[in-house]
């Protein structure tokens, strides 16, 4: 970590800058968002926001907008690049599940950028299934022991992320990207109404396939469907979209409608 | 609260004395005990520290029984009464899901014994759900959006918790106890294969109770067995036991099983 804020006022990032009472802590009452720094430009940092404030409202918790970018301002001033992790939660509050009247905790942390990666990606499936619950999903929220113990599944280096399923065993993501599949020439991407994280490079690669004339199509997915599948890619705000050639036996060349998408500027 | 320990040291217990990198804000990756201290005894101990193993097992988090025992007792050292809450996560950090080789972090809080309230409950439906996954089920981690928006959904101070069905329908818990109901004589509570949390009181009173010649059964439960039902009463750790007397515009009385058990000493 580079660089930490905590209600707007830089704290030493090593330090120990969270109440005991936290109540991102206690009941994982929050939301996070994960930026790219670029250029010295947070990246689709529009997208980033309008997610963090819908999550706040089903949330009902209340934060001003205009404090977080005050906050990633003041982060980045003078920064050319680096990731950008926002932690707004409930606040800290009492014992109990109930709260009345807490004020917000912003959090904004600063890192390095992520060192290179290969780009395509080996995948596996994982054993941890998503819970359904329509009312939290697509949210960024703070709940994400499936997501930690998915991860902790493999330990084998050359693959790089793991597909999840949910628990009708619909297949809803990676354990930290969104997915993308070529079926019949139609770019489907599960649609998420029951689980999963609405990734803003998801919505951003939905909006320029469809700027490109790609047919794009949010629907249920179900793993046999990767039968055939004729492309597949897995998206993020920090690592963008990176093709996955291989699952288990199964490969795919990095194709046509990929191509196309990753040669987009700025993607 | 009256007193704080963080990795057994104590803490001035309104200081800022959580890392910014720990794992408990940032994913919920942890777990928690709330226990009562009275008489100088921390009620249900064992079976408090049996849940939180069981939990860490489950969770692949390594934390030494012995350190949190020993935690507990230097908290409660020549208090005679209190609430304990104790967090285990997996420790502190770097930035994605996965982690390696952390140390997890001991948090133990002491606050005062709660006001008295009401014995017997009126209680409410919740409309928020509680979703299914079996791998976390019965466990008391740290992901409770679920029952923090439960229990966000009323204000009126008469009403004293809220029933919640999990997304098939199945009737489960309430906010923050576990429900038992007498149907056609026998003791009835939900099997937690699903969701909610394996309550160490519910635990108590299922060995009691079968100890009393009282026939228990742990299965799933629907909404509308409730018809039938003549006695309900919830379980919690800090509580107790309490008779829900009053659910919409059923009422029930305190029956002779609720009031057995009542009269059970130390229950």
């Amino acid at each position: 970590m580079i660089a930490a804020l905590v209600n707007g006022a830089l704290v030493n990032h090593t330090s120990k800058s969270v109440d005991l009472k936290e109540r991102g802590l206690s009941y994982g009452d929050g939301l996070f968002e994960t930026m790219l720094l670029s250029q010295g430009a947070v990246q689709l940092v529009d997208l980033h926001m309008a997610r963090l404030q819908l999550g706040c409202e089903r949330l009902g918790i209340t934060c001003s907008e205009q404090l977080i970018r005050d906050d990633i301002a003041k982060l980045c001033f003078d920064r050319d690049s680096g990731v950008i992790k926002v932690i707004v939660t409930r606040g800290a509050g009492g014992r109990g599940y109930r709260s009345t009247g807490l004020t917000a905790t912003r959090i904004a942390l600063l890192y390095a950028q992520p060192s290179e990666a290969a780009r395509d990606l080996k995948v596996r499936w994982c054993q941890t299934r998503l819970a359904r619950n329509a009312q939290l999903a697509g949210l960024k929220h703070l709940n994400r022991l499936e997501q930690v113990l998915a991860q902790n599944e493999w330990h084998d280096t050359s693959i790089g992320e793991g597909l999840m399923l949910d628990t009708e065993g619909e297949l809803i993501c990676a354990t930290s990207s969104n997915l993308f599949a070529v079926i019949d020439d139609i770019l489907v991407t599960p649609d998420l109404r029951y689980s999963g994280v609405r990734g803003v490079m998801r919505a951003h690669v939905i909006t320029v396939a469809q700027r490109l004339g790609i047919v794009v199509e949010e629907r249920a997915l179900r793993p046999d469907e990767f039968a055939h599948a004729t492309e597949v890619f897995l998206t993020n705000a920090v690592r963008g979209i990176r093709p996955v050639v291989q699952l288990d036996e199964q490969c795919w060349p990095v194709g046509p409608v990929t191509n196309q998408l990753l040669a987009t500027r700025r993607l």
